[in-house]
């Protein structure tokens, strides 16, 4: 939305009035209304006292950027004949000296959004109304008091003013007078205090404060439409995906106030409590005082029942107002079962008298969302759908990670990506050997680097954490760290880090090696020294609320996990198999890592075959591991995907380490890591190309496979292996190396005896496969859909490189989200349809998979369930998440269909 | 086609019978019959003198091979009831004593193809029907002497023996009785050989020779089967793209002698000149010889006509046989008149009568072809489409490049990629600057690199030929060389360079820098030292079939060049506008580079602004040039589309003796060189995503094309710059994009004054650029499909790794031919007609064209035909052979569309 006039045609309805008598919205028109005025209406509605007033909707908002920021003269006309039904309704004026009317104007959005002009309470007021305030009120100290509120809330949000100027004045003049609170002022000071804070205004923002409140209302519902695009807001939209068309909505409502003295009041309440879920009141307020106050902090609200105040030796508004508190106590009630969900409500009580203000579904902690939902199950205020959707997928990471304490003090260093979630602290080493060395003599580190690669393994599960400059959300250290369940922040740029000094820089500050800090994985921050941070902890009503997922759902959750830890991690978090077993780690440990530079270096196919020969039996250990600690579960094991570059030195004097401690001639190591380079390894001589120019590394994998098979099926374990052939382009490619694969396992069947039953299938994880998917078909069991390179060759976007645009491109809208961490539904998502249709008609029974790392996102989730996939497969730590938007993808389908 | 028995049934009809009484094939059922099975039925039918025979289909190949390479017996019960045919028809029996039946057995495919088994002539002789042949041809020598050929041809063709063994015997005997010629042998000799040979082939084979006519039948047929799969004809399918499912045919047929005595002959003739295409009569013949004796160079042939004979001082046919050559020009001209085209044939002559033995459509040069197509076209034999499908596009290469000497000496020390074809001769050089300094004092060099970047391009200007050892068929040194007509082989992986001490190693070779080496570029081969070349030539017919083709096609054909002298060449090789003008090259210029770099390494805007101010007048004059060149024609300019780190120093030492030079501190080069590096460049940081981040670099481009435009315009010279934006995934970067574009072009229109139309559109290079084209068309006037990286990421293959498995990927026919070279019509053409489609629907009017290299391969040419592309942008020395493509492409279609 730019300053530029367009075509625009005025909405049918503007301005939608609420009042006890007559109200045009309901809770249904948020889109129109925001949130706030549609729950205005709404209580309205429910007979609930809310102060009468309207809602100009968010189709203005569009309006009004089309038209040069400028509201059109009907659309005024329409505000004032509201706001003349407000006055007649309540026999005020607004503007007049007499009897007059003031409201408050607040924003509202379709979703609750930070950033945006929040609140102008007390408009209206100037030298003159200030006169029918204070004779209809007969307190001249409220009234006063209530223009210093005004001006100061005006002069910031709708001038623009730096509120601190003001403070400050306010702040001498209480130290001068030797006050406490702000309740202290008297009048005189009140009014000396006006008097300087419009000279300060004017000298600050060379305008005059505006006396004529039309001029105040027009100003104000203007700062709220622009504050739509103010750079808070717009950021905030980007990292929340919510759209920039959708607009803001203006509520403009008459006042109620709580300042008037002490049988007036001001709170906020939830409906239960949002940090644990249990079932009582629970809410702040405080007594002659507005809105803002409470949450300002400018005093210290108490708490509203009885029960809570007693814990902190404080009197609650049970006691103190016992009449408002039952009107509040049953408006809680109702609005509950109205809305069957816990409510964050606002309110204000003026003359003992209670007027609703705000009422909204409370936020509240993975934990108490769980609580909440499995207690309103109980008591029938919803059923299981409904309470598997009240629980935010991505929000169980806080109960499956340790997370930081939010009391606890911290620096912010830097933001990277909140690559894998949970909370890390340790000393900053740059080596996955010192990672290592550290470990073993207890010290906790969090492991440094530009980037992470299969050599750093040993290094990422001995530190407690990974911090990457480069790479994204699907980079390696991420899928790695996310495997493991590790914190990760990722392509944090704004660090540099130099491996000979040991030294990482974030903008002013320099980090050597030994200098402790704490990731936030959840939310990509790094913090200097240590942060405190909470274990994590999962109780019945997680387990509960899984079950119900699990019922619900039709999507079968995998897990991709290389090692028998990670797959035992998986199976007790819920996973149904392995989705992807990644061999090429198997290669890094140390017993392995020189049998498998042996095979690379190796002149001829004799060689070659005699160091796979040799990597044989450990590879059938690996499988045996996997699949005993999988019990039978299906587990699909990739073959060989990296190019075997990834496996030999990379700098200079690793292969002078290596040529020594082998003995090897330094020459033919440099010769072979040189004639292996490759300018896009992404797109270079790797997956099911490995296979067909060196078909016996395959050929042992799958020999490797039948005879851990054949072991444990020896032993009464049934189990049905499912081989995976990676980066396929071509038919012809997963036809000769299916031949490949079936001619190992029954050579393995012929020799022992033991015939048993397993797959053969593919990766789809390049264009030209989705596209010809049901000739890739005829020779696959099955596909499994690798998102990330999928990704990669479809946006031509590597994932490794992106970090340096991909922020802009998010930042300025060109990508609505990061497309490797949800899916590009438009491009990529397409072409998986295409492939799960073509699949399907060339063979009905074709088994459909996805394991890339979408398949742990749940917008992504959604949109594999309903292209009619089987299964995902995600990171072990995901796989709750994954049952529970499964579960949700399966319950939205459903009630879909059944409108 | 392996050795697996799988399911098959027998074809119709098996074995095709022609003869002068009774034809059952005809010249239509080439892919039933082979090439000569269905020659030989059609001269029978014309009635021409054949010998009957019989034609065991390709379909009974399949069936052989699906068969475990066993003749099934039906199939084998069809053969011997059509031998017995013959016999009647000629009162002859095979095998037997008295008049016996002998025959011929030839291979025969749908396209001629080297290294299956050729002939088996005399077939059915042994030690009992050599009686008959004494007897019935009265000649002991003659037929002795048939005997001993037969033998030599079957231990050799069918018993897979060293010929070399056998020769040394008749050598020897011929030493020893000091004899010069074969025929010099007498009877005796005749018999003592036949009798040496069999003992020797049955050591050298542990196998008798057989006697039984029959089982020499059965064991010559199966030999021709078996020849289909030899690895020199599976390899010449590859290189050929030729199905390894169409199978060979068998021919069958009666024996005629043309070795009986000095009233016969045999021989083999074109009915025009195939060097040059003049319309003469053209052949070669030997008295009383069996037909291999023409071609093995035992005796050497005379010509046929008494013209062609008194140059050489030789006594032609027309003279000694005046007879058969009467008969000979009778069937040449009934040949030539209904095959319409230019013949080669084969014939024998036994007893003064003439038999044909095969005809087939005579290969011939490039420049014979297009005479050949002039002259019948004048003479009203063809019409003007099938002139234009007479000349194979690929060939006019040989028009338009020096080529080898074909008689020229040669030792071969490698073979690459035909990259950009043309011969070139010249001292070895590895690097651009050494190139550029002996070109100072004319010595001509071949660049040697492992691979060129655009910083080499001075030195593949200053040098002759162009080697590289890594990349693709469309590496950066591929499409440069190509672009500017020099010669170059890539990917040649045999060779091991190392510049530190300026030396190539190839097998056992070590070549230092000033050795001189050849190339062909048309062929990927590598020559030690000089060969001798043809100069490149141009005539009459080229012209005129040029102008035809451009009559007939539909396609228009632009060149891709960058400068004004390419754009020169391109336009007189008849380019109707240029296609691609890729910017980078410009940024290489020693003027430019450093103040590129400037921009790069700029901290702020400003400092970036301040270094774009500088370029954009020496980018003004680039476009100016190019605008001149191409006089109005259309020229497409792509905005900069490489990453940056592209023009910054790849080494230490560069990085060193830059920032000596500018003074720059080379901490801050190291680090930017460092902080702009990329895993996988291609699918990096470049494109539109480089002005997504950095808008005022295309900006400054846009500028400077407008006021280039401008000047022109000015000058009264008309023009419509068409700008292009590359690497566009989602259509939000081509709208932001464009606004800037257009932005640049309406100020510089607005401060002169001057309107001009122009284009902006984008080029479709990523899937997913594809697959929303209806989006991106919203906003593009164009597009042009950028097929190589469309090729890179659809299959997922970096071009420039790709050697090192694309070649066994095309050996083993998993890809058909090297999709960089010939565009992948499934996957990538898939996505291309998906864009087209989609293009068109959002606007109808949207101009299409391609730039990628496969704009210079026919197949691909036809290709984008049919797929509705408005243009294609080849090199410029390919513009020749794209409209001649082009052409036929619009007559196929033409004539598919008539049936």
């Amino acid at each position: 939305m730019k300053k530029v006039t367009q075509k625009y045609s005025l909405p049918k309805k503007s301005v939608y009035f609420f009042s006890a008598n007559e109200t045009d919205g309901h809770a249904g028109l948020k889109n129109i209304l925001g949130g706030k005025g549609a729950n205005l209406a709404e209580m309205t509605s429910l007979k609930l006292p809310v102060p009468p007033g309207f809602t100009i909707s968010t189709e203005v908002c569009d309006v009004f950027y089309k038209n040069s920021e400028v509201l059109p003269e009907p659309i005024k006309a329409d505000i004032l004949m509201s706001l003349k039904k407000i006055e007649s309704l309540l026999g005020k004026k607004f503007g007049a000296d007499k009897n007059p009317l003031f409201v408050s104007i607040r924003s509202g959005a379709r979703v609750s959004m930070p950033g945006m002009m929040d609140t102008v309470l007390n408009l209206g007021l100037n030298e003159k109304t200030l006169q029918g305030l204070i004779e209809e009120s007969g307190n001249e100290r409220f009234a006063w008091d209530s223009y210093r509120r005004f001006m100061q809330m005006y002069s910031n949000v709708v001038m623009g003013m730096n509120t601190s100027f003001l403070d400050i004045i306010l702040e001498d003049l209480k130290d001068e007078k030797g006050y406490e609170q702000d309740n202290d002022l008297s009048v005189e000071d009140l009014k000396n205090l006006t008097k300087k804070y419009k000279s300060e205004i004017l000298q600050s923002t060379s305008k005059v404060f505006p006396e004529d409140p039309m001029e105040q209302l027009w100003g104000a519902i203007n700062a709220v439409f622009k504050s739509w695009n103010t750079s808070r807001a717009v950021t905030y939209r980007q990292l929340n995906s919510i759209s920039s068309q959708w607009g803001t909505a203006v509520n403009v409502q008459s006042m109620v106030f709580g300042n008037k003295g002490n049988d007036c009041a001001t709170g906020v309440a939830f409906t239960r409590n949002p940090s644990n879920g249990e079932k009582h009141f629970y809410g702040e307020f405080l007594l002659n005082a507005q809105g803002e106050d409470v949450v300002a902090g400018i005093r210290t609200p108490q708490p509203i029942t009885k029960s809570e105040a007693a814990k902190m030796g404080q009197v609650s508004l049970e006691e103190s107002m016992p009449g408002p508190f039952k009107q509040l106590v049953e408006v809680y009630k109702k609005l509950e079962a109205h809305y069957k969900d816990m409510q964050d409500i606002e309110f204000t009580i003026e003359k003992e008298k209670l007027w609703m203000l705000q009422t909204r579904t409370g936020k509240r902690t993975a934990k108490a969302a769980l609580k909440i939902a499995c207690d309103m199950l109980d008591e029938g205020l919803i059923d299981e759908d409904e309470a598997l959707l009240r629980i935010e997928p991505q929000s169980l990471d806080q109960l499956l990670h340790p997370c930081l304490d939010p009391k606890a003090e911290r620096t912010l260093l830097t933001k990277g990506l909140p690559a894998s979630p949970g909370a890390a602290m340790g000393k900053i080493v740059f080596s996955s050997e010192d990672a290592v060395r550290l470990e073993s003599d207890n010290v906790k580190t969090i492991l440094v680097r530009v980037e992470t690669s299969p050599e750093d393994i040993e290094g990422m599960v001995s530190s407690e954490g990974i911090l990457t400059t480069r790479g994204g959300m699907t980079s390696h250290a991420a899928v790695v760290a996310r495997g493991m369940g590790k914190s990760c922040v990722a392509g944090c740029d704004e660090a540099d880090v130099d491996y000979s000094k040991k030294q990482m820089r974030i903008k002013g500050y320099v980090l050597n090696e030994g200098d402790i800090i704490t990731l936030d994985g959840s939310t990509g921050e790094v913090f200097l020294g240590e942060v405190k941070t909470i274990k994590a902890s999962l109780d019945d009503n997680f387990s509960r609320i899984m079950l119900l997922a699990d019922k619900a759902r039709t999507l079968k959750v995998r897990a991709n996990s290389d090692t028998p830890h990670d797959a035992e991690v998986a199976r007790n978090f819920g996973a149904e198999g392995i989705g992807l077993c990644r061999t090429e780690h198997m290669f890094f440990g140390a017993d392995r890592i020189d049998v498998m530079r042996e095979m690379i270096m190796s002149d001829s196919e004799e060689e070659r075959n005699e160091a796979l020969d040799r990597l044989q039996p450990m590879q059938k250990q690996d499988f045996l591991g996997l699949f005993t600690a999988m019990k039978g579960l299906p587990v699909t094991i990739r073959l060989l995907d990296p190019p075997l570059h990834e496996f030999l030195p990379h700098t200079e004097q690793e292969a002078i380490d290596l040529s020594k401690r082998l003995s090897w001639n330094l020459e033919s190591l440099k010769l072979k890591v040189k004639s292996l380079h490759e300018f896009n390894p992404m797109l270079g001589h790797r997956g099911c190309r490995l296979a067909i120019t060196h078909p016996e590394i395959y050929k042992m994998q799958a020999l490797a496979i039948a005879e851990a098979a054949v072991e444990l099926i020896k032993q009464g374990d049934p189990l049905v292996p499912e081989i995976m052939i990676p980066l396929v382009a071509v038919d012809e490619e997963l036809r000769v190396l299916k031949q490949v694969v079936v001619g190992a396992v029954e050579s393995v069947q012929a020799s022992t005896g033991v015939k048993f039953d397993y797959l053969v299938g593919t990766m789809i994880e390049l264009p030209r496969a989705a596209l010809t998917a049901d000739k890739i078909a005829v020779h696959a069991d099955f596909f499994s859909f690798g998102t990330n390179d999928l990704t990669q060759t479809t946006l031509g976007v590597s994932r490794d490189d992106s970090a340096r645009f991909l922020s802009t491109y998010v930042a300025e809208g060109i990508f609505s989200e990061d497309p490797f961490q949800s899916i590009d539904q438009n491009g990529v998502g397409h072409l998986v349809k295409t492939a799960v249709e073509l699949g399907r008609k060339a063979k009905s029974n074709i088994k459909l998979g996805i394991c890339g790392e979408h398949g742990g996102d749940p917008k992504s989730i959604e949109f594999f369930h309903l292209a009619g996939l089987d299964y995902i497969s995600c990171s072990p730590y995901r796989v709750p998440i994954a049952r529970l938007a499964a579960a949700q993808a399966s319950v939205r389908q459903r009630k879909e269909r059944e409108h």
